[in-house]
């Protein structure tokens, strides 16, 4: 009867414990803040072809090979071809860094410096942060 | 021994008819056309929270009761938050034309006259034209 009593009092205790210092009894998953942007470029028309197949094989690399890549969904304007819009979703700005020094990254970056007349990368805030594209 | 032949000879030319007329054997699945567009908001900096509940509502019910909207994704500017973009992807043009006559998005259109100050509706095409994006 004794011992009774002092394992609820030990378990009171723990829970007790537990629930006032709000001990992770399972780890929490850490919540990623998403990293969202707009990239808004100009290419010059007489290599457009070119930049765009550089920019085709960086994407599906990306998206291949980098899990913190979550989203690079690019398309062209039809009144204005070559005006290209990028929407970019990265799982955090660590992923983002990470994919920045990857070798498909480096070979877009350096292959296509030449034909990129104007870039404009504009940071956002998704409106609802929860949700996530995913490619199929 | 002849019925044999016959039957040889009957199916040799019924795959040789299918070959050069290229029948269909299987109905091939028809290719839809998804359209793909960027639309660009400024908003009134005094109805600003309000739209965006308004256009958060919109977005979510499109998502679930909508198969033809493939992806509704907006964001807005960190340095001019008044600037919406959104990034819209339908089956195709059918099924934005069911698209803007659902009550959903009827009450987003007339709810948020009054605070749109600009809209440009910018027809694309999209890079990787195979590439699908869904929600989660």
């Amino acid at each position: 009867m004794k011992i009774s009593y002092f394992v609820i009092l030990i378990v009171t205790t723990i829970i007790t414990t537990l629930t006032i210092f709000q001990l992770p009894v399972r780890p929490r998953s850490p919540k990623k803040k998403p990293m969202v942007r707009l990239a808004r470029l100009i290419i010059d028309s007489m290599q457009l072809e070119s930049y765009k197949s550089f920019l085709k094989e960086e994407i599906e690399s990306s998206l291949r090979l980098e899990p913190g890549v979550q989203s690079l969904y690019a398309v062209t304007e039809k009144n204005n071809p070559t005006h290209i819009t990028i929407l970019e979703i990265y799982a955090d700005t660590a992923a983002y860094q990470l994919h920045i020094q990857t070798p498909h990254f480096l070979k877009y970056k350096t292959g296509t410096k030449e034909m990129v007349k104007s870039l404009e990368l504009v940071e956002t805030v998704p409106l609802i942060p929860e949700m996530q594209l995913k490619h199929e």
